[in-house]
Order: C-alpha cells, then sequence, then structure tokens
C-alpha cells in the first residue's frame, strides 16, 4: 500500500470514528436520552460533526486525494484500492463544494422549519409551514448552485442519495412504470374488500417484540452485533460492522407492524452487519446507496416477509403464540389480509400496490419546487389533485395530505425516489436469486435462510460501497434497474391473491 | 467578558462537547452495546478523547490563557470568570506535560494489565499480574517525573484526584482516624453477632429495581434529567448539567444492595444535576473532586439512607411491597440488619465502620510502591499481613486479597484516599447541616429532603469546580477535612445499634 494512501486511511478512520460517536449520540437520543439533554445533544452533535467535517475537507486530504488520483488514474479500477480512491475524492470534492457558513444557516433555517412544520401538521395548515418551505426551497437551490452545471438541478440533489442517478433515468423508469401501477390498483379496487380485522385485535406488546426479535434472528440478524429498542419510529444506525442497531416501536392500533417494521430494519442491518470487515473506517464501509439498502429492507419485509411460503413455515408459530387473536383465522385469510390494498392517504402506511405512488407524486412536486415551475402556496392543491388521479383519493385536509412528512423540513429533497428504485430493485434482485438458487421458495417455506442471505453477503453487502446502485445491479441482473420484475412480482403476486 | 475570555470558552466548550461524547460512547459500553462492538468503540474512543486533548493542549488555549492570566492577576478571586482562568490554567498546564507517546503508551500497558489483572484474579494467581503491575508502577513513576518535583512524589498523582490535595495532609488525617477506627471495630467484635439474614431472602428484582428509583426520586433525583439503567457495575456518569445519569445491578445473593447502590448514585447524580448551569461547557462544570463527589454519594447512601430517622419513613413502604420476606421483622431489627458490621476481606462489601481501614492500606501500600519501598513481589504478604492487623480477617488466596480491585491494572494509582475522605467529608458536612438545619432529623422522618438537598446545592454543588476540596470544607466548616466529625458520627450509631 502506497505511503500516500495509508495516510488518507489515517485521516478517514478518525473521520468516521467522528460519524459513529455522532450516530451513538443520534441513536441515544431517539432511545434513551431522558427529555433534559436535548440542548446539550444538539450542541454536541453539532460539535462532533463540525470536527469530522473539518478533518473529511483539510487541504491534507485534498491533497493526498490529488497525488493518489495521479498515482490510481492507470490501475485495475476494480481494486479496493481504486475504488477507494474513486469513493473519498467523490465524498472530497461534494464536501469542500458547500461552504461553512451555508451549512450552519441550513441548520437554522431547517430547525425552524421542522419547528414550525409540527406545528402546521398538528393543527392541518399549511400557511404555517409555507414561508419556511419558501426558504428551504431558495436553500436548496442555492445548494445546487455550488456544484457545476448537470443536465438537470435536480440530478445534484439526487446524487446525495444516490450517487450516479440521474433525475431523467428516474423520470424514464417513473414513466414506465405509473400507468401499469395505476392499472393494477384499479383492477384491485373493483374487486371484493378482503378482512383483516384480526389484525387489529389486542395482541401483547411484550410478545409480539419478542417474536419480532426471534424473527429477525431466523432471517440471519447477528444479535452479538445488533440489538433492538424502542423509539419514535424504527430505524436502523450502525456504528461499526460490528455494531448495528434497529429501533422499532409498538403501535396498539397496528399491533402487528412492529414484527413487519423489526423485518424490514432487519433487512437494512443485515447490509450493514455483511460489508467486508476490511473496509471498516474507509469511505468504502456502510451500504452504496439509499435504494440498495431500500432494495434489502424491503425484500426481506415484503418479499419474504409477506410470502405465503414463509408464513407456511410461520404462522404455526404465531398461532401458537397468539391463539385467540387468531382463532378461526387460516394461513390464506391470514396472508391475504396482511397483504390487503387499500388506497389510502398517508404514505407510510401504504401497501405494496399502492406505495410507489404516492413516491411518483412527490417526485414530480420536487422537481417542479426545484425547477420553479411549482410555487410553494400551490403545493396542496396540485398534491391533492395528482392523490385524486393517481390513488383515487382525496385528503380532507393538509396533515394528511402535503403536510404528512418529515423530509422537506430538514431540507431533505431528493430523497423521495429512492424508496420506490428500492422496491424496483428488489424485485429485479430477487428473480436473479431465484435463477440462481433453484429451491429458494421451499427453503422460505422451512424458514432456512441462509442461502438468501449468502448470495446477498456475497453479491451485495460485501461491497460496501465500492459500486454504485446502476453498476452494481447492471452487474448482477444484466441490465440497469427497471421496472419490469417489479410488475410482474405485483401481477402475479395480487392476481393470487385477489383472484385477478 | 474579555475577547479573549470568549475565545477561551469558545474552544473549551467544543473540549466539553467532545468530553460528553466519550461519556455517552463509555456509558453505552456499559449499557447496551452488542459484545460485538467493543473494538470498533475502543477505536471511536481514542480518537473522540485524542482530538479533545490535542484541542485543550493547542498552542493557541496556552496563549489565551497566557494573557487571561496576567489580566486576571489582579482581579478578584472569587469571580467565576477568575475562577474559570485558574482552574482552566490548571487543567491545560498538567495536561501539556503529559507527551502524546506516553499516552499512547500508558493505553497500551493498561490494556493488557487489564487482562492479566482479570485473568489473575480468576485464577487467584498474582504471579500472572506482577509483571504487568511493576510496569504499571514504572509508567506511574515516568508520569510523576514529567511534573516539578513536589513535596512528595504521591502528591502529583494525588493531585489528578483531589486538586490541591497533598500526600502529607492525608496521612496525618489518616493516623488520626486509623487507631479509633480500628479499637471501634474491636468493640463492636466483642458484642454478639446481628441478625440480617432476611436481607438475602429472595426480592423480586423489578419490584426493587422500582422501589430504588423512587427513592431516589424522593430524594430530589430529577428523572426527567436522568435515568437509571443496568451495567455490570453502579456507576454516575453526566453529560450535561441536564442529563445527568446513574447505573445499577441486582445481585440475587445481596438483593436490597440495588437500593442502596441506587441512593449512593444518585447521591452523585444530584451533585452534578446542581451544578451552576452557566459553568456548562467551561472548565468549572462537573463536582469539584472525588473526595467531595463522595461525600455525596456516601451521604444519601449511608448518614440518610441507613439513619434509623429515614427508615421510620420508609420501612412501612417496603414492608407493603415486600410483605412476606420481612414478615416478623420490625424496624429496629431492620434497621440493625443494614448497618451491621462484619471485618471482611472485599472493600466494595465493606460497612462503614470497616471501609475506611480497606482505603488506609491501599495508600500504605501505594506510597511504598511509589516510593520504591515496597516491592512488587512482597505485594501479597504485605497485603496479607496488614488485613490481619487492621481487620483481624486473612484472606484465603489473592483473588480476595491483593487483586481484588480493578483500579491498579489501569493505572489509577491515587484514587483510593478519596473514598475515605469523602466519608470523612460527609459527616463533617452533616454537622454543619444539622446546625442549620435545625428540624433536620424529623425532616428525615417524614421522608422530606428539600432542605437537605437545598443547602447541598446552594453551599456545594452549585459551586462546580470554583473551589478545590479543602477551600470549600473550610469555607463551610470553618476547618479543613478532619475524622473527628465522622469518629463522632460511627460511634454514636453502633453505641445504639450494638449497645456499646
Amino acid at each position: 500500500m502506497s505511503d500516500k494512501l495509508t495516510q488518507l486511511k489515517e485521516v478517514l478512520a478518525e473521520v468516521a470514528d467522528l460519524q459513529s460517536a455522532a450516530s451513538v449520540l443520534g441513536w441515544d437520543q431517539q432511545t434513551y436520552m431522558p427529555a433534559g439533554g436535548s440542548a446539550a445533544r444538539g450542541q454536541q452533535l453539532a460539535t462532533v460533526t463540525k470536527i469530522a467535517h473539518q478533518k473529511a475537507t483539510s487541504q491534507d486530504v485534498g491533497a493526498l486525494l490529488n497525488d493518489l488520483r495521479t498515482q490510481y488514474a492507470g490501475a485495475d479500477p476494480g481494486t479496493d484500492d481504486a475504488a477507494l480512491v474513486r469513493v473519498a475524492s467523490r465524498d472530497y470534492d461534494k464536501a469542500v463544494r458547500v461552504p461553512p457558513d451555508f451549512v450552519a444557516e441550513h441548520a437554522v433555517v431547517t430547525t425552524k422549519a421542522f419547528e414550525a412544520w409540527a406545528e402546521a401538521r398538528s393543527k392541518a395548515d399549511f400557511a404555517i409551514f409555507r414561508p419556511h418551505l419558501e426558504r428551504v426551497v431558495e436553500l436548496t437551490k442555492r445548494y445546487v448552485s455550488f456544484f457545476p452545471p448537470a443536465d438537470h438541478p435536480y440530478d445534484i440533489l439526487l446524487d446525495d442519495y444516490e450517487p450516479g442517478m440521474k433525475t431523467a433515468e428516474v423520470q424514464a423508469i417513473f414513466r414506465m412504470l405509473r400507468p401499469r401501477q395505476v392499472e393494477l390498483v384499479k383492477l384491485i379496487a373493483s374487486r371484493p374488500p378482503l378482512n383483516d380485522k384480526f389484525l387489529r385485535r389486542k395482541y401483547a406488546e411484550e410478545k409480539i417484540w419478542a417474536f419480532s426479535g426471534e424473527v429477525t434472528r431466523l432471517f440471519g440478524y447477528d444479535w452479538s452485533r445488533g440489538r433492538m429498542d424502542r423509539a419514535p419510529h424504527p430505524f436502523e444506525t450502525s456504528f461499526s460492522v460490528n455494531d448495528v442497531r434497529i429501533t422499532n416501536r409498538f403501535e396498539p392500533e397496528g399491533p402487528l407492524l412492529t414484527l413487519f417494521s423489526a423485518m424490514h430494519e432487519a433487512g437494512h442491518a443485515m447490509y450493514e452487519q455483511g460489508v467486508n470487515a476490511a473496509f471498516e473506517r474507509t469511505a468504502l464501509a456502510h451500504g452504496t446507496s439509499l435504494a440498495i439498502h431500500e432494495s434489502q429492507s424491503r425484500m426481506w419485509e415484503n418479499i419474504v416477509g409477506r410470502s405465503l411460503a414463509f408464513w407456511e413455515y410461520l404462522y404455526p408459530r404465531l398461532k401458537k403464540t397468539f391463539g385467540s387473536q387468531l382463532d378461526g383465522i387460516g394461513l390464506k385469510a391470514f396472508h391475504r389480509a396482511i397483504n390487503k390494498v387499500q388506497p389510502s392517504l398517508i404514505r407510510v402506511n401504504a401497501d405494496e400496490a399502492t406505495y410507489n405512488l404516492h413516491i411518483m407524486l412527490r417526485l414530480e412536486l420536487e422537481i417542479g419546487m426545484v425547477e420553479g415551475a411549482i410555487a410553494i402556496r400551490d403545493l396542496p392543491e396540485i398534491w391533492n389533485t395528482k392523490m385524486e388521479e393517481y390513488l383515487g383519493v382525496k385528503p380532507p385536509n393538509d396533515a394528511q395530505g402535503v403536510l404528512q412528512d418529515i423530509h422537506w423540513s430538514y431540507g431533505s429533497i431528493g430523497y423521495f425516489s429512492t424508496y420506490a428504485l428500492g422496491n424496483l430493485i428488489s424485485a429485479q434482485l430477487w428473480e436473479k436469486i431465484n435463477k440462481d438458487i433453484g429451491d429458494l421458495e421451499s427453503q422460505l417455506r422451512a424458514g432456512k435462510f441462509e442461502s438468501l442471505l449468502d448470495w446477498l453477503r456475497k453479491n451485495i453487502h460485501r461491497h460496501g460501497r465500492k459500486y454504485d446502485s446502476q453498476d452494481l445491479i447492471q452487474r448482477l441482473t444484466g441490465s440497469k434497474i427497471t421496472p419490469e420484475p417489479y410488475i410482474r412480482y405485483l401481477s402475479q403476486k395480487y392476481s393470487e391473491i385477489y383472484g385477478l
């Protein structure tokens, strides 16, 4: 290893340690921190992330990367070291473009915008949030201006969550997907509704919590390198490849959601636990993009976790735990219930058939805001119109409409489409995995997940950030991200469930 | 406020944030971290503490302090700003004396020494630990050599835990204390032993845990700015004045120890919660010394928590929670049992009458090691001889003798005497508090602690590190730390309990 590379790795290791420390502070903030600790925690997080940013953007790092880029210019781009230089350079080039003053201003604006959003949502009054969102969008445009012109200004934003992905690519994918998915939803809506009332009976919190933990263990989430704690929202966070935690919650009005959230977060966590340990504390550590991450979580939650094959294994065990709640409910009825399609107002509660439509709507609005084609004051109306067009439902107020998501309040514009891309990728990978593992379905039926997890580890997890998402999917499936497999997956699944 | 002072405060605030971040990492390590996270956590802690140290010892800080010392040379030393300059200067002067290479070597040596100690203790074989302790003592002497000569080399070590305290002062105090305490223990040993078997009955863990939490709340520990978690050892840790946490454990063979540990740690925590909020993120934040800290924990645990007055209030409540376990046991019998004196081998289990004797033995050995008067190979024998002399018990092996404490393995030489000084200070303060609050005992009898906590807040807690321990005690009681009040306290307490 070159001396310069060793030096770079030493600095980046410290940056990674500081980022991990910040992640621990953030995890504690969401799980155990007493209410009083909030203000000091904000200061601690600001200091730790500021120092991490200073170190990551120092002139020393810039000079090392300059030399290393020259040195690795002719090297095999497939080696880990070449990938490290490439990814670290990209991180550096992006980070140095954003002036510290802007970062500070952004923090102030979004802190206020978050408070205004929370108030606006609780009062279902968009007017409260509107001036703040206008400033957020202004800042977003300013952020875009720090970078060289792209094909589309939104490319700059997308790139933060999905490196290398272009707006035009996502739009092309969604253009193919939307009519097919709208059509499917309409077809399902013409069938008699399914009964899922028994899913909302009273299930004991401690039992469903323990059951959920056991299912993640069965999948292959390594509890000697992880844990599950209570938090207001389920999430996954990683402090090293050997300390990858998930959080979860219990909602009495939807008690089994705890189980599906656990599967989802364990999907993220197994990805992080599977990254090559040699990448620890380098720019190649962690998952490569939000869409690939989401493909893992959605695969375990939906393709595996809501499949009939797996529930042939799991349902007798669930019935043993909750005999009376599921009395008289057969496997098929249960499986149909957990896959019920119901166009609804709220994205986070959406089923697999409707979820992507919520995302497409958001992407269109975000692009419109960034282009300036959509004025912020018109957002609620446009939102409601599109909801009716795509999903056939109309929000009774803005709390259940344009105000429902937190993302814009903290300046996160460019994020949403990765959720839908993750869904598509999960199905695209699933077709390939089924070619490679012939008896996968019978393995699910037996509660066996070693082959599946091995495949994911070998083909996706271990690579960390070595390959960008499109390259990775191309390598594995022979084509870039495409909606066809997901449409096939949905069509087949709902044909069986709804007898289409 | 001068510009230079503002600048200094800005840097120290970042140092404080990093130290708090390290404390969160440490707390998590002891409470929730999965086993796999250990190695990465070590790296994260090393990086965060290294950067904190670099910032705290930077030339900029040195120059600012130089200027500020000149500026505040003639100022009223009683102002907060003057105290800040004084304490920050002392911290800086100590920190810059220790070369980073030494810190790194010390970390390596003590990591190995800790492992060897754990193995040696589990095998009751001092020979395994001996070469490591020899290196630790060598390093300790080297550490002393970085500082200007003191009256005694041990002064340098003591000063890290008890700023300003001299070895000769501690020796003088202990010389007065030891014969009186040995005499008392002998007198008690001549009395018939007390029955405390019912303390080791089966008490439900969750109930004693909840009861312990309630008692800390009753004392005044603010749970909106704190919490109690399970850890291998009870401790208190503070991330800000508004986030001060304690840990606790449950041991089936001594179930009520959880209650007394909670009182002890809450005593530490109330101190930290009471520091002037204006001192946050400055050198004046946190408690002023380990002895003052221990005076708070021991006061709440022992003087309050094992008093007959308080148990008049608490015992009916404990009996309501644990009716069958305490069946037929009256208040007096219970009170005698929780105050039973029994010379024993292990410091952490020692009662109030014997505890300080364990400490004196350790201080004598530490001074001997640092002076070179005691060879490490002779430690076990000297230990055993002194145990017989002071306590009348002889360790059957080194695990229950010289190997019992963790401190030396991580290089903590100079720490022990603060435990005993804390006991003495608690009684010295208690006499003063009883003069100021005439009806304190009847307040305890009614479970009222507002006046007591107010007194401690006003006279001790809020000052943070503004006054060193001897100055603080002198200001409050009219004399420096003295053993007389503690001897009076013990004599009176045990006269009543043992009918001496």
